[in-house]
C-alpha cells in the first residue's frame, strides 16, 4: 500500500450500518498505490444474465456475512460462499455472481 | 495486485481450520505486487511491553472473530476491534497489541 506517514489512522466496522433496502451498495474503504478496498453489500443481486465480470486487476473477495454463488468461466459448478470464505481471483479471471441470498444482506 | 493472468482461482476460509494451541500463527495468504495479505490467529497473546510495531508498510486489519485491543502511539485509549472492525494504520503509526482474549481464537 502507498506510503502516507501523514494519515491517521482510520477505523471501521464492516457490518453495523449496513444499507437498508433492496438495492446492492458498493462503498470505498481504501484506497492505496495498487490496491483499492471495497465493501459490497448484496440482497439477492446477481450480475445479469450472460455477463462476465473481466478484470484488469486481481481480485480478492471474502464473505463476511451472508452467502453467493460466484461462477468462474470454464468450471462445472459454482463456488459458495459464506462467512469467512474468500476467494482470489487473478487478473482476466472471468467470472460473475450467479447468485446472493435474497433474504439478508451479504457482505 | 500482481497481475498474473495463469493463475487459478484460490479459494479459502479464514475461519476453520483454526490452529489448536496455545500459539500465534500466522498463514500467508497471498502474496501479490505490493500487498501481502495474512491471516493471524491470536490467543490470548500481545505485544511485549515496551514494544512498538512500526513498519514501513501501510497495514489494514480486520478482526474476523475474537477480540483485540490495539494502543496507537500517541493516543489515550486503546482502540479496541471486535468481528467486523477493522482499523488502517498508515506506514510508521507506532502501535502494538495490548491485548487479545485470552478464552479464544481471535482471527
Amino acid at each position: 500500500m502507498a506510503e502516507n506517514p501523514t494519515a491517521s489512522p482510520v477505523s471501521n466496522n464492516l457490518s453495523p450500518d449496513v444499507p437498508r433496502g433492496a438495492d446492492e451498495t458498493v462503498d470505498s474503504l481504501l484506497n492505496g498505490d495498487g490496491v483499492r478496498l471495497e465493501r459490497i453489500v448484496s440482497r439477492g443481486q446477481a450480475s445479469p444474465a450472460g455477463f462476465w465480470c473481466d478484470q484488469e486487476e486481481a481480485e480478492w473477495v471474502m464473505v463476511l456475512s451472508g452467502r453467493a454463488r460466484l461462477t468462474v468461466e470454464g468450471e462445472t459448478s459454482d463456488r459458495e460462499l459464506g462467512p469467512g470464505d474468500s476467494l482470489f481471483l487473478p487478473a482476466h479471471c472471468r467470472h460473475r455472481v450467479a447468485w446472493t441470498a435474497p433474504d439478508q444482506a451479504t457482505i
